[in-house]
């Protein structure tokens, strides 16, 4: 029976609660070798290296079976979520899920016991696995914390060998500016990575960059539960975040897995096997067991980590606008009121919004005015912050990142992706995309956020033709579950009637903006402003008359649109995105699936990398254009 | 006339020769200003602030009009890309170009004086403006000067306010590993960043950083050419690289400018842009001569960046496999042995090879122990890899990183995408892309590697088939120019007679593996080794005869191919990449541009995120098992 020392509900260890523990960590070595020998791979030194970590961390934390998928409670990351093995063995000990189960479907088809530490597993709270995300994720969740007034902790565990990271860096800084003292974080401090000792691969010193970021460092002997549990238990006291850098030996307990690079990441052989679990107390048949029920299909399912429901906040009412308007100030407005009607009220979900100095021209500074407390300003930090805000979004409150295209998603692409595997609700908006940037140039124009979006398979991707489709979507996607991303350009562009008044925003939907005979034009976002005077001219000189919808949806194209365009002639499409991985290769790819044959079809886009100059003159270089664009309908018209 | 102290000739700057250069900085602020204020866009209070340092590294460094686009000589790297202004100003005054052009035609589109420096400016070695990259691109030019023997000085200009980027402390320790004693960082510290002071935005300590990770650290006056200068002279004297703090004002000499966060990303008004031309001793006309300058379109077309010529070396005779062997084992084979064959041989282009603690996983081992010197082992720091290995490429080495597919793209698809921009060089080698990964599960299955590829406009991308192709390209890559990615799986598969013997990798050619008249599959890499196995079933229990093609060059469909094949029967691709952005994708959309009609088609491949388990369970689970595409081809066949 394992002594019950929840939130650091007892003053110390006594010798017989360590007793305890440590048979505990032995079955927990023994279980966690077992599953890497039945999956015949797996990381089982540095599993049994960090075993007491894991162990005292899952015992002490404010989290248990029963309120592991709440919000109000401690956090764990495990960075390093290699050492899966090690992580789950030590949860069954807490009571999480039956250990035989973990035990013969590790790293199986169809179980939730994978390779590296997932959210479907009880007692996971991010999925992980490439490396230097972690302790960002802490800071997100210990940002929720503080905003739903919950004075929780948030701990997370972390190797050496990925201290290395720069994003890490980020954390640290994040976690000072903002105060997190609840935020600690261990080191498991072995000396050894995949391919050898650390000093030989890259020296780091770890020390030394913990505290020159501001953070308290305290060395500790990782194998030692009494240690641990003071560490643990006095973090945070002296005002600062705390890094434990824990001394550890890989492979502890192992024979010859002991300090070892080799089984880093491989199994012993069987005869290994047997002798450390006969040293360990234990019975080689475990293997033969587990293999044994391997055989069957797992029966744990886990559990459901959707996103988190709809937020309850009060989205207000939309706001029209009939001249010109950048859709960024519309974002920043309807955010800001938005903000207001919320900020601080009873019951409300609090609304953080994140951004790294961009705030003129993301237009959160109105924001910021009305919600100081619930705005993150996080520096030149991106990679953090990306993950910060995922992590928050699933931690009880919403999380808005505002930030230039091209450092939202290009120079944060793997970041998003493992919100988006961990069923994140992080909302991502995008100023500054596809050529509309100003005089910024090539480096500064993000042509790919629609293809890199499409990469992904539960990101919803909104481009609002104008300011009052901007408006509704803000309001929509603050109180809508999930990653949504919105994007928007730059320049002052039309206010529409279209989206005003009692205009509902659809997901998916393209907007017919003008009906014609003669063929049809999909336009992306203010794009479709673009192509309406494409269509004019058509009219005027060449008295053709088209349809043009406006696509604001593009990673769910409408279909039943397209199928009734192909019909009345040439469908060519229009966006200022690379016009091989945006909207119109989404829309033809789905065509081609669907059998609906198109004629006559067009993808205008990008097609080099853009100039530095004025949006009008840019897109004109790229021939998108209003006379370019009519000019290449004639053409595909033949 | 300004004194000649290229290369440090000159013991210390006499008072005159600071006297002229005080004039050469009055000429430059009125130029840098008049660019911004032409462009009604830009960034003034940098390029005001920094002049004194522009001016002395531009002046010291032995990087000249006449031999800025050789090997052998100095590099200057502006991180802090947007001061362009301040940058084409001070290479103006060393006689890079005209000066009145680039006034006239700064960020004007057509023109290369473009928002953020690019390599098509001459004395522009790498284009930036994201921020965070330029330390990794002087890590890598001075690890290739070092490969080639060349005994030169690499000097990077950062921001203070882009220091809390991650990558930046990767590239310094990369720099402090690797003994870069000729690696100088100069920052600009001058307290003020976009949206405000530096302390407000985001503290960060940055000269305890510096020196945390084991740089030399100096504090100089960055408006004192005096000092700057002997600065830069002793740097690296002491046998570690060095930063020189450069204490600064933003818009220093600018009147209203000085200090003022607002001037950051603005121009000035025109009173004020007169008041302070005259305060530097220029004339207010200087605006209205380069405004009626930008009405022609530009002369300066800058210099021509094409890919660096094919390397000198002997790349040998393939290996034939006839067995099993694994795509990445192939890899690592051919590159031994291209390594040993040049390694250090007389006019041999040097091969140096990237590693991020991954060696025994990417096969790199066998080179590593061939060529130990062109070897670098760079830690767990792929973003700074990814960069420092692009530049490099473009400096007088072959350059080749080999990485796990989700770290080698995914998580670095930015700094991929600046090597693009760039048109560096990288060889970037891909293992363990697709669904075979072995059982590391979901968070490491690089499935977006064509769709992240594809959104780039230079890069090549080759996945093979087989071991004997792969070994072929291998080759073949070394000595091509360009950006080029090999992309490889993890398992054991079968070497094939049809690439083995005489067989010549041709970019862009799909292999018909199998001649059927009953439709075809195209599958990617070696997943057309599943596809022939579906046929086989296709044959034996349907007696249905189908082609497949084996297509290694994704993003360059065979067009021909698919025509032919369109004419047969259904079409079919197979890839475990994401079916949405994969070969198949591509090969559709072509399809419909070139107005193939494909009667009946279907895109097999990854449609959510994967399991953890042993690949093929794990294809088997995703519809891509020899079995599950043959009962796909039928269901489309009707």
């Amino acid at each position: 029976m394992l002594p019950d020392f929840h939130k650091f509900k007892l003053e110390k260890l006594t010798d017989e609660h360590i007793k305890s523990l440590e048979e505990s960590a032995k079955r927990a070595r023994i279980a966690a070798l077992t599953m890497v020998s039945a999956a015949k791979s797996g990381h089982p030194g540095g599993a049994f290296g960090a075993m007491e970590m894991f162990l005292t961390v899952y015992g002490a934390a404010d989290l248990t079976p029963e309120n592991c998928s709440g919000v109000k409670r401690d956090y764990v990351v495990v960075s390093h979520g290699h050492t899966s093995a090690g992580v789950y063995a030590a949860l069954s000990e807490w009571g999480f899920f039956d250990r035989e189960e973990a035990m013969a479907h590790f790293r199986q088809c169809g179980s939730v016991f994978q390779g590296h530490v997932e959210r479907e597993v009880p007692g996971i709270d991010w999925g992980t696995g490439n490396l230097g995300q972690g302790l960002s994720a802490g800071v997100g969740f210990a940002l929720a914390q503080k905003a739903v007034g919950h004075k929780g902790r948030v701990f997370v565990l972390m190797g050496d060998g990925g201290q290395t990271k720069g994003q890490i860096a980020e954390a640290r800084r994040m976690a000072v500016k903002e105060n997190l003292t609840g935020l600690t974080a261990l080191v498991d401090f072995n000396g050894i990575q995949l391919s050898g000792r650390r000093d030989d691969i890259m020296p780091c010193n770890i020390k030394a960059l913990w505290e020159a970021d501001g953070w308290e460092a305290v060395e500790v002997n990782g194998g030692s539960f009494a240690e641990l549990y003071d560490a643990l238990k006095n973090a945070g006291n002296n005002g600062k975040p705390t890094v434990l850098l824990c001394k550890t030996v890989m492979g502890k307990d192992g024979l010859i897995m002991e300090n070892t690079p080799e089984y880093h990441g491989k199994p012993v052989n069987p005869e290994d096997y047997a002798k450390i679990v006969e040293h360990l107390g234990g019975n080689p048949d475990t293997l033969t067991k587990a293999l044994e029920r391997r055989k069957n299909p797992p029966s744990f399912k886990g559990r459901e980590i959707n996103y988190p429901s709809a937020p309850n906040i009060d989205t207000g009412k939309p706001f029209d606008y009939a001249g010109k308007m950048d859709n960024r100030g519309a974002f920043g407005k309807a955010l800001a009121d938005v903000g207001k009607l919320n900020y601080k009220k009873d019951g409300k979900t609090p609304i953080l919004v994140f951004d790294c100095d961009l705030a003129p021209s993301v237009m959160t500074g109105a924001f910021r005015n009305e919600c100081p407390e619930y705005y993150i300003q996080s520096g030149i930090q991106e990679h953090s912050v990306a993950t910060a805000s995922g992590a928050a979004s699933i931690a009880g409150v919403v999380s808005l990142w505002a930030e230039f295209g091209v450092f939202g998603i290009d120079e944060v692409y793997n970041q998003q992706r493992l919100n988006d595997i961990n069923r994140a609700a992080n909302k991502t908006v995008l100023t500054h995309v596809g050529l509309d940037v100003g005089e910024d140039g090539k480096t500064h124009q993000c042509i790919d956020y629609v293809g890199l979006m499409r990469n992904m398979f539960d990101w919803k991707l909104v481009v609002p033709v104008d300011p009052n489709q901007t408006d509704r979507v803000t309001r929509w996607l603050l109180k809508t579950p999930g990653n949504i991303c919105l994007a928007v350009g730059r320049s002052k562009i039309d206010g529409m009637k279209y989206y005003s008044g009692d205009y509902k925003f659809e997901y998916g939907k393209a907007d017919r903006l003008r009906t014609g005979k003669d063929g049809s034009i999909f336009a992306l976002g203010y794009t479709a402003q673009i192509a309406l005077k494409a269509a004019e001219i058509l009219e005027s000189e060449h008295n053709i008359n088209i349809s043009v919808y406006g696509v604001s949806c593009p990673l769910q194209p409408d279909m039943e649109a397209l199928r009734e365009a192909a019909k009345s002639g040439p469908v060519v499409t229009v966006e200022d995105h690379n016009a091989n991985t945006g909207m119109g290769a989404i829309m033809f790819l789905e065509a081609v699936r669907e059998g609906i044959e198109i004629k006559k079809a067009k993808t205008l886009g990008v097609t080099h990398y853009g100039m530095s100059g004025n949006s009008d003159a840019v897109r004109d270089e790229m021939g998108l254009s209003p006379a370019k664009i009519a000019d290449s309908f004639m053409k595909v018209r033949g």
